[in-house]
């Protein structure tokens, strides 16, 4: 790649993603020079289905602990979780100053009050344009486009380099909400020569060009034009402000009040609105409890819930356990989002319920993506002219794709650089590797619980869930080993034992047979007689019905 | 709708579906009329997500059960799980003759095998355009298209009228195998009359036509093209044997060799095979066994696992544990088939795995659905002019929208009957309602246990995989009530025991409290000494942890 002469530049610095670049959610990675670290974003994720009874994860920030002295502080690209919701919980151990644009940090502001963490945690706005020093490193915010207002690049200037960071990215000509993407900026670095690209894979394996977050505008206006006797219900990501702010132009051009609904939605959008983000005619917006005060046809609600969500609004409104919202035949309702990857069949169930109830349900073509598509990504490449590239926010098969994608872009083939979770990569003009491996991934959130569920926990709950527990518990003389109590068997999660008082009978007896063997043959080991009970009646069990539940001896002892 | 004038026929016969005409899976539908009753496929069902550790589900078959008398047979109109998986299951108890075409009941004959059933249940081939005569109806076999050969809609004749059910279908002018639907029948049934149409609704919401089978054969073309140097992998549903033969012609004629891989696929192909639904060029299979004595570019290996199943031949590639393939960096891996809703976190984590292996993953452009689109079944509803509307096989929001489509093409909109699972619909020329339920739905199937779990145990096992469970466990001496022994506090899928001790000795402070203070006041009842413990121990761990644990207090009598 062509770039200006200048001197050779001999520094490196050290790139450490520690949530994972290569899944989405838990968007976290450090940067490293000498004594300073910079942290961009501080984001979780959503459990996998095999995370049984998770409620979220957090990335480990050990090496940041460990570190702490040269930690300066986290830039936030945006407001999404996947980008900020493990602030509350990271920066309770490593209090440093967190630096982002105003909604961004608007939205930040709500999560700290909820943990009370206003008072102890520092943080500054900064504006497009403008620069903060952090260390030995230099952090600039260039406007971008995405599915929410106020999302920034950052462009790290270190003594190694410029590293281009996109953050969650599309290209919006014509955005609802403000101006669109510096893409001047990003062609000014570019020509200066950037170091390293890390730039969003999300929708890299779409061809074409994501449309503009203005043509759901006018989708809103048919389905209005086509929906004037109704009711209409619109449900949308609550983090989507300018989807919002389109669907309240559109009620007011046809005359409806609008009513928001549903926590997390009522709190992006009064912080939307209290920062300037949002703008709400006078007397639209109006509260759940007077929608009855007016007609069907003069009202929209929007709403949480697209994604099938089962204790979102949406969701209890379709199960008839909302307490305000009843649906009703000739409601029109909108899903105004795609499902994300693995959310599709409770989305179905959501659109079937709704049908069920008489609603005239629609849910294709009022969503466009947040994410840039093939040739946007090409766009940013021409631009930018990295040395190197490192795919972010992707699958592997994502990031991969976009390494390609780098490649036709001119990019050396092996100056893409693919990392994984804890990989420590040192990066400059003369070499780039990954060096060594530190502490990094997830960490399992259940209720107040952080980190107390692992793997051994995890896999009990998966066997419970799949078999059941049998516990079989008796009670035994000190010494003498004589059976005083028991044994009984006791089931969860195995059989409905009122239908299978046989086969609890026949495995009672296989268990006491088991247990008057051994001690008549004198075994005192108590180990060894749960072992003898759990081998036996695991292999009836399996016999009799080809199952395993989880087979718990528990053995009292009395003097 | 105009027909041609004739007497009025004022019968009227019962339809019934008993797996249930809204969901996909579990197709079986029962036609009564005075003393006959006959039923069409015997399909079963995969559990949803939330029938945890449920291996599948077969039609509730009790009021057949009850009328068993009348029934004539089962006549099935094709060889998916779907609409045969129940067949050992319920023939095991309604012991009738099964009727199909000739490749759908050499896959039933297979499965009757493994459930030693050969030999007594009755079966006969049926040839398209035959009849055969049960009772008081009369069953027509008529060619269609699916992704499976030998696939019939039925022309049941009644007493009431004639009822067209098109079973799965698309409309295929250039098959793989065999000729194009019998476009001409459905025609002629329609010139004389069709009371009723049940017609696929799975693809009802997809405008436009269903693209040949035959196309994907071109696109194979040009991936063995683009890829003479590399192993070609593709997987693909092992039923669908067109497909299979498209990539053995592709094989054939690119001068590989062709490894067939995966139970179920090897099991439909070798019926296939055997019956002449499939022609496999002399020297072209060879044994997986074989495979290293060819080099990578003269090797194709066709098998299961195109829906990311965990235990499928793919999976266990992508994992690195099948023990006779292992995927190389330069293998291109083709994933013939769409993801089935739900499965599509499992097809990306196979593709990342693939991915990571180095090989090049395909999977779009080669595959093309089974079942019609709208245009399709307009061209059916043209065809049959049917009276009533009863839409098949499809979620609600399916059947809704086929009802949409066929009052289009001119049913009446009161003539269009939506069903549910145990509905009996009486239908006639003069009339058609809903007349009686009958129990139907779904029967679990957990490892030899048929119906032994229900809706307790399943809450039990969500509850347990959430949360884990806690067990109290006391040993206490009979009329004294005095503590003997414990409590002791064992925990399975909770927390990680070793990290949380004093959790662990705070809880059983608590518990040894609450135990004392109803021995201390003489509480006797055990019933309420259990849950006392309950409910202590569960407010100490909600306050401590926001957690639920199960809690199940075992109490254990020493005289």
């Amino acid at each position: 790649m062509k770039r200006e002469e200048r001197k050779p530049n001999k520094e490196k610095i050290k790139i450490i993603p520690l949530g994972g670049l290569e899944q989405i959610g838990m968007n976290i990675t450090a940067f490293e020079y000498e004594d300073s670290i910079i942290v961009v974003d501080c984001g979780l994720a959503f459990p996998d289905e095999d995370m049984l009874g998770i409620d979220l994860v957090i990335p480990d920030t050990t090496y940041l602990k460990e570190n702490i002295d040269k930690v300066k502080g986290f830039v936030i690209t945006h407001g999404h979780e996947d980008h900020i919701g493990a602030i509350p919980y990271v920066l309770s151990e490593i209090n440093v100053p967190i630096y982002a644009t105003k909604l961004t940090l608007g939205i930040i502001e709500g999560k700290l009050k909820e943990h009370n963490l206003t008072k102890s945690v520092k943080r500054k706005v900064v504006k497009y344009g403008q620069s903060i020093n952090l260390g030995c490193f230099r952090v600039e915010f260039i406007r971008t486009n995405h599915s929410i207002a106020d999302a920034a690049a950052l462009a790290i200037f270190s003594p190694a380099g410029v590293i281009v960071h996109t953050g969650d990215f599309k290209i919006d000509y014509t955005p609802v909400f403000g101006d669109a993407i510096d893409l001047t900026r990003f062609g000014e670095l570019g020509k200066k020569g950037v170091l390293a690209l890390m730039c969003d894979s999300t929708n890299v394996l779409r061809e074409g060009f994501t449309m503009s977050e203005k043509t759901v505008g006018k989708t809103f206006d048919h389905i209005f034009a086509e929906n004037t006797n109704r009711r209409i219900i619109i449900a949308t990501f609550a983090s989507n402000v300018d989807r919002v702010q389109q669907i309240i132009n559109t009620a007011y051009k046809y005359g409806r009040k609008v009513i928001i609904e549903g926590r997390s939605m009522v709190n992006v959008i009064t912080t939307a609105s209290e920062l300037g983000y949002i703008n709400i005619p006078e007397n639209t917006l109006i509260d759940i409890d007077s929608m009855k005060n007016y007609p069907d046809e003069q009202i929209v609600l929007i709403t949480t819930g697209s994604q099938g969500e089962s204790m979102a609004a949406l969701s209890r409104m379709a199960a008839s356990i909302h307490k305000k919202v009843t649906i009703n035949p000739g409601d029109t309702v909108i899903l105004s989002s795609s499902p994300i990857p693995g959310n599709e069949k409770s989305v179905s169930r959501v659109i079937n319920e709704l049908t069920r109830k008489g609603a005239n349900v629609i849910f294709q073509d009022t969503h466009v993506s947040g994410h840039a598509c093939q040739e946007e990504i090409k766009l940013i490449y021409s631009l930018v002219k990295p040395m190197y590239s490192i795919p972010a926010h992707g699958e592997y098969r994502h990031l991969k794709k976009q390494g390609e994608l780098a490649v036709t872009m001119g990019v050396a083939p092996e100056n893409v650089m693919i990392l994984s979770s804890g990989d420590v990569l040192e990066i400059g003009e003369e070499s780039a590797k990954i060096v060594d491996r530190v502490q990094a991934g997830g960490i399992l959130v259940d209720g107040l619980g952080v980190g107390d569920v692992g793997n051994i926990v995890l896999r009990d709950r998966q066997n419970l869930a799949e078999n059941g527990i049998i516990i079989v518990v008796m009670t035994l003389e000190k010494y003498s080993n004589q059976l005083l109590a028991g044994p009984d068997i006791v089931t969860r999660g195995f059989v409905y034992v009122r239908e299978s008082e046989n086969l609890i009978d026949e495995a009672k007896q296989v268990v006491t047979d088991a247990v008057t063997d051994c001690i008549d043959n004198r075994v005192s080991d108590w180990g060894k007689i749960k072992m003898v009970v759990k081998d036996s009646l695991s292999d009836y069990l399996w016999k009799k019905m080809k199952r395993s539940p989880m087979i718990l001896p528990i053995i009292m002892e009395v003097k």
